[in-house]
């Protein structure tokens, strides 16, 4: 999304609004949104209904069910606008969504998961999606369906950086990307998900270090 | 536990029970176990309760209240007594818990990695570790509880092989063992919990591989 932040495009697109609408639209969203997050947060996702949601922003139902076609697709997309939020308090550009190719796989690596870490333990990001992915682990469809919006988009970023490597010659040309990155992905997320153990950037700059030059002595 | 699988010890020790006793305890154990585990399957942590698991074992609430004070304590020996089960199916010893030191690293990650990935795509064993995990990721407490319990003695068995095999100089002595196992071990937790990709031997003997000689070239 740019700047200007449109709504999201209905499931029927609507006559052009008039500009007062277009704002009224943007507030009602933006408090959609934020509702659907602290509900989700609060009673799980199975009792998050989209009537609680429309209560909670001031809205009426039939405002949600105009936008959106099911309390899935309210979630996936205050998701999404959260992701963008940080980005954009990041001083990125939420747009340019890319890992930063210095030329430093390590030092790029690095950055990417130290924010990662900072993000995990954001608590305006934490309790949503434990949330989520709590009610993902057991409602296979609902946990399909983030994997592939939400969670692929931003492994695909790792994919692109380590092919990057690979053209370089930084990374083993019979390297899988899709299976390497999961050795630092993964176990941070498996921290954050289950608690095992601590996060810190102590921490992710370990896994960097030993995924990408090994246990054994070289 | 032995091979006799005596009743797990009481909150207060009862008198010896006569041999009849011990083996009415015994089933209604094993019923119990059953019970809880296909509660929590089917409805989840929440609604799975002290009462619904005494109706489902067939004996009286008070029978479960005697050896267990909540429904997690019943649920973690639950899932005890089936990691000890599929253990003695595969014809280990479950007193024995060790991961192989064949002095061949490699080979026996391979080993216990393959032997996991059964484990996981085992239906008996897949529906209500999902259902606890889902619980752990929201309900803190028991999500510790569980993880002290349950996946920090499995981790350590990793700790325990890669500490030998830094004995053995085939692992860097900087390497620090507990976050080194997660460069195997968290992927195929992952790829379970989330269903982000499928699962295989193949999948964990590119793991091995990957952590133990790293992605850069050597």
């Amino acid at each position: 999304m740019s700047d200007q932040e449109p709504a999201p495009a209905p499931p029927v697109a609507p006559a052009r609004p008039h500009p007062d609408a277009t704002r009224r639209s943007d507030r009602s969203r933006r408090a959609i949104y934020a509702a659907a997050l602290a509900l989700v947060s609060e009673v799980g996702y199975p009792r998050t209904t989209i009537e609680g949601i429309a209560a909670r922003a001031g809205v009426g139902k039939q405002t949600i069910y105009r936008w959106w076609s099911s309390k899935a697709d309210v979630l996936l997309e205050a998701f999404l606008d959260l992701g963008e939020q940080a980005a954009r308090a990041a001083g990125q550009d939420p747009a340019a969504q890319a890992i930063p190719d210095t030329g430093d796989l390590a030092a790029d690596l690095r950055a990417v998961l130290r924010a990662t870490v900072d993000e995990l333990c954001d608590p305006r990001f934490e309790a949503p999606s434990r949330a989520l992915a709590a009610e993902g682990l057991v409602d296979e469809q609902l946990g399909r369906e983030f994997v592939a919006k939400l969670l692929d988009p931003s492994l695909q970023l790792y994919v692109d950086r380590l092919r990057a490597a690979q053209d370089a010659g930084q990374i083993r040309p019979d390297v899988d990307p899709r299976i390497a990155l999961e050795l630092f992905v993964s176990p941070l997320a498996q921290r954050w998900l289950q608690r095992t153990a601590p996060l810190s950037h102590a921490y992710t700059d370990t896994l960097v270090e030993y995924a990408l030059y090994g246990l054994v002595p070289r």
